[in-house]
């Protein structure tokens, strides 16, 4: 008595797709809902005078398949707060399953007690999504890959590496000897993962405290730049404290041209500003958080950005299906 | 054989007072710890540039009773927020016992489902508290008291009432046959435990959408204000929209003085102004939210702020002692 | 690459509908079967000498979407427990989802705690039902809709309003210049509802203690119904003191007929009784509890008995298809 | 640098211990007072005319080590529901440790799914318990040992074992060639303690059931007795259907005396009639379970009740004190 | 308006079956796998050299019903922490439903505190399952049914029963005077089952301490076996020292054959060379663990290994497709 | 009236220290008691035949404070059971707090998805652990400092590297132009501190994939150690593959003498015999797994084995006192 009726590609169904944007990021929001064919679910979104939001969908989600599009940039706790009503909104309607799709995840350099008395936000912050209902989540280049352990649901952690990688590669013909520089010894691995895939060689920036002056930081460079281009690698750029340090060091140790690349663009205080008064000939980044027209401005035409969306849009479709999205990257 | 060395003032201690401010109210936080005859303890608490926060306490908390003071007034989720990073601090640092103390608890209108598809985000902001880690919670004058019963964890409830009432009573032998007026119906109640306190006759305002418009609102006056000193409660004022309304409608049915009382002093957008223009003898108010002195001007002498801090002082103590608080109200 | 598979129309799915009748109102459950085109389907229920109870379950129920039908009004401890094993007896076996359906949700009104060392009831309900693993609920009317917050699990709450309104509004014609009147204030809110859809006004019933007598109250009429029809409004009615008060105090006022509508008739102690002693022209309620022929016999032919099974029934065919309820309401 | 403060006599305190008795059982609950020379606490327990149950402490319990006292035998769900009632509000008013005493544990014979598509009802019940709030249980002889691994929390199941057979010990010289039967297999590991430790042999009845009819049983005694003195052992005596057949099969396979000794005096329908009536020289049992008057009587001064309060009294202490209990049995 | 649509035989669906076997009995997974038609899934599953443990799966499981099958018989520790890492693993990839499938669950003799300070190991392993994120488990005979009660997830905890009964039946008629036997108290009560089932007498083996002596053992025969062939029953056989001590016991007191049936062959130690060198004539048990051929050499053709590959296969299916498995019964 | 009983050193007392030790450590265990001045509290641990573990606690710890020390070493899963049945005996037993005292905590390199469909077994072992019922933990020195964040209860995560650093002190005035290398770069941020603190350069060693052979790796040394001693850092030494690699390319580069130090000695294979045939003048490590003298006799006198005992019995001792551990560490 056969059992054939179980084929590979039958899977558990949750439902149809639905896309709700938070107010963060609605363009990169839309952007992932083109590429998926379908329409962004309305919704109000109302911040009242004392500043409490209130949500309501303009639709039922039973039985659905829900996604939360917000990324965590500023205004953060705003933000934040946004996507945690909207997910026990969701939760509420008895959706099937509520995805938060998180580009950046605010609080991830908050990821250990390397001091005694203080905390670890980016758990919390697991901990909150995880109270609100979410089932699943979707978020891009952790700070520290182990964050992904500080969820109790499942998640897809995915990366810009290959598509920062692919618009290298294509510059690599018309650079000078490159090399790949970290900024960060946190980031010593990953940038690894950058030189190893292009092909070339590497150097560190390594800081240590100067003396006894908690402020005062001695930078050391190490391996060697001389008369190559390099491309620095790091993942945020904040204040771009670091990276202007990093540039000159580069520069003091004669590199020739200097390439940037990072995923999260933050930029806040003035490092739009201060990136763009840099001796940098490209920056490389990622529509993870949104860049406004002025930052923009800043960096001259000089600025890259590689958009994420298809990806998400493809994992979002992936999940919906049951289908592998590990297979994307031929893992 | 005896059992006699169990008495029966024997409690469990969870150690020595320990109280964290956090940045919204720091006067009201300094009031309660000199009532304590405490310090505030010591903590560093940074915003980032990408407006992250950190925080670190001085010192070791271990085996301690600590108690973390935050309203969430504007700004509103900042204000949450530090605070869950605060307890998950302390939590992570083995305080014995942690209790956060909310003044004003923020999104508290926001506890049910009056019609689909919207989320009970009173609720949410429970779980929160409680995914951080919290073990009790002392708030005051929630705006309904089932929100009590969205915690899981135990927590004193306060109430403003009998300091108010105090206050009234004081009042009442300079007005003219007072009437106590709710401005809306979900206060009514409520409303009915001040006039009965104060034996005084009550009226009330009933609002009900006017025709197809859906903002135009008809306001009814349903019992007598003539000739009468008005005692208009209610537990919140955030935009005055309400307490506008119901001046004018009592205004035109005759009322002599109007006196107005209300808990929570959120005065959001132009609040204050609007207030001050109306012709109210006084506003009776707490310190749950701190009120700029900006805002205190328009009121140009007539708003009464009655300290709180004194009964949460207490409330924190006898907590910590293993006393009753339920006795400080006679109950 | 376009995306078209997933339409709107697509639905998880929870397997067929599985109802499931505990024993307090058997005649309900079938009303609810017969408006789905289904049968309830058999159970074992025993109760031991010693009163313990047995449960089994005549077919699997593995993979399908149960439905435990069971108003926990007296008696109200075996109802509860009744309801609770059912529910852990289908989670045992493998229901793919269990939705406990509540007509009448017992200890609705210990909602708060308004005193200090008492228990919020309801809250203990709510634990005791997702303890024994039910992944929803539906229920009628809740005493506040606050209690809403009180499960951790989605639920629906709906409401007789509709049904009585529609009802009220057949009558209205007929009746002489109609008041609304609530008899407890904690239901003002809610009565004015009923006024602003009539289209009607309204007047208020407030109680309060009178002296030092813990038991004597003082009833006072704000509003005034003088020479009108009274359709005096509440949610629940227990022994059906208030009721004969109120309506004693209106016909005092100068009422012509009244009328009393109410959700839940508990009619507990000689409740029935007491109603059919009253001047009330009709008494305008639901069948969310089961009346006896006797206690129906009392109000000789004035209790009008509005049904909600078909509105249940509607509501679990929504739910198993994953289709909104909100839209049963236009809203 | 020496490290002695800490002794091995060092406890955890959890406060005072203060007494809750339900209404099932108060002159057990007073009994254990007694020995502890403690009154027991005050407490307004009331019954709504609708059934509901309201409790009231009279004084606060914060940071006090709390026990509810209350057994669970019929009205069994009343009973069961007060408790898990009084174990809330003692959490709502910060006890710090809540212990139930529950002497008998109902649902315990539902403890496991010997069939398909039945409850483990007595899990349910440990659910229930720890959702009430519960930190630790105290129960007497549970009808399977495994039950305790039911409970997430900690728990002491004592039993009454010690105390029956010190009884039988003293009853053992005046007996003639004794022999332990047990009337159910799967008491019968535990009958061969009782056997083992009065040093007596044992025999079984087994029961299966006869031909075709699902009602009709047969029973065989493995093992003899004739012309001994037999002691019956059985943890649970409900309607005392067991008890008449085994007492009339070991009659007729000629023993003498007859005793009966078990735990539980369910004695639910016309049992203790029966028994009554059966040609038994004494019953043995214990207080788990108030035995009313009227069911005495008809043991016409064959039924030994031994009292196990002065075990559960000892048993509160130490977990109070944070002394052994296993000592008292010198395990 | 007819509701016909759902019928009974709708179910919700998991996805398809997915099967995973741990390394501690391949060749039951692939029975199992075959009696199903499909493949068992690849993995990596490797040791390095530190012991940690190491788990890939080869393709993805999004949406799918995972089903992990693993004995937990020796290596334990390294069978239970593979079969965890397995489940987290499957979990982690968004498996929609995941069961460990456990034909012998390890420590389930270690299922109740009879002396104090001791654990209840199976509550543990049952809590270990589910920490990894198991959603249903599959077992087989389990020490005592209470264990399934220490599951908080739905399970199907199956016996081997009727087969054993089915193989002893044609047995049967070649026996002499068959006469059940078990050599554990604890055992009684299932014995009577095979006993009623073959419709044979039965008899039991009482142990008891002998003196002061803490090892030394009396062991009794109650019943008779004399002249008979004995089917002595247990559940598992370890160190088979008490299947020693019963067949030598049982010869002594007259047996002519003997027959042993027991579900788990843990044989550990040297236990197949003893129940090797004892006048049994046949050994049946199953293959939840399994057995050497080193082992099986001893018992030199009279040990019967019956399969429950097949039970298991079909269990899996039913639960995949949501039809019962209690029907497999007749129950 | 002043409030002032309430002093800083005021603590919650969870009871006096019971220290109990797993099989894996027992020397460790014992020096951790004799610096507190304890004795290690006295328990059977029993390893059945079929390799079940049974634990029983001599006396009992009601209201203590109980720290079960267990490295998780070969036997890796061995020991990891017993210390999860050690902390759920000693909570069955209703201790007032239990930590786990890991020196090494296995599986702390599986702490992230660095590809797809693989567990993070470190996550696993963290709700293992908490699944058992620990309070608290304590280990040493994690792979990343982020798989704190996986645990869900408070912990002190200690780090060998004052106690390595004060002896690398020692040793500095002797050494030649000291560098610190890393053997890995996920280690490269750990290492700065080293080289910082010992104020000397580092250098990097950096592996990539060589080609296509998958198992083929180029190794790049990037810094200089021509004519300077090294010190090569790790976190722990498994099969000591990498440390041979790093070894032979650093003197390839022309390194005058070489130190290794690591905190974790796993030395699992022949890694002491491959460390002992290389040219490394010091071997520095701790004893968080006890390496036996076999291994010891490779290193032939070349490695120094620092005790991390008395920092371990001092956290222990300031945990149970409510102490500062920060303090120790100037922090």
């Amino acid at each position: 008595m056969a059992y054939t009726s179980h084929g590979r590609r039958e899977k558990m169904t949750y439902g149809g797709i639905k896309l709700y944007a938070g107010t963060s990021t609605p363009l990169f929001s839309q952007k992932i809902a083109d590429y998926l064919h379908l329409s962004l679910n309305e919704t109000d979104i109302v911040e009242f005078p004392n500043e409490n939001l209130f949500v309501k969908l303009h639709s039922s989600v039973r039985g659905q398949d829900c996604y939360v599009i917000q990324t965590t940039s500023p205004p953060v706790h705003r933000n934040l707060m946004e996507m945690l009503i909207l997910v026990q909104t969701l939760r509420l309607d008895s959706a099937s399953r509520i995805t938060t799709v998180i580009p950046y995840l605010c609080y991830a350099r908050s990821d250990k007690k390397d001091q005694p008395r203080v905390p670890i936000t980016a758990r919390l912050v697991a901990d909150l999504i995880q109270a609100a209902g979410a089932d699943r989540y979707i978020t891009m280049d952790l700070h520290a890959g182990q964050i992904q352990g500080f969820f109790s649901i499942p998640g897809d952690v995915l990366s810009a590496f290959s598509i920062q990688l692919e618009y290298l590669k294509n510059l690599k013909p018309g650079m000078q000897d490159p090399v790949v520089v970290t900024a960060d010894l946190g980031f010593a691995k990953k940038g690894r993962n950058y030189a190893a895939a292009l092909d070339v060689p590497m150097a560190f920036i390594e800081k240590r405290r100067a003396g006894n002056d908690s402020k005062a930081r001695a930078l050391n460079l190490i391996g060697s730049v001389q008369g190559r281009d390099v491309i620095l690698v790091d993942d945020e750029v904040d204040t771009g404290g670091s990276i202007v340090e990093a540039v000159n060091l580069i520069k003091q140790n004669g590199a020739q041209d200097v390439y940037v690349t990072f995923v999260h663009a933050s930029l806040s205080s003035n490092a739009a500003e201060c990136l763009g008064a840099l001796p940098v000939k490209q920056y490389i980044t990622t529509d993870t958080i949104p860049i406004s027209k002025e930052k923009e401005a800043f960096m001259a035409g000089r600025l890259k950005i590689l958009t994420i969306t298809k990806l998400i849009g493809e994992v979002i479709r992936r999940a919906n299906e049951g289908r592998s999205v590990g297979e994307m990257f031929n893992e």
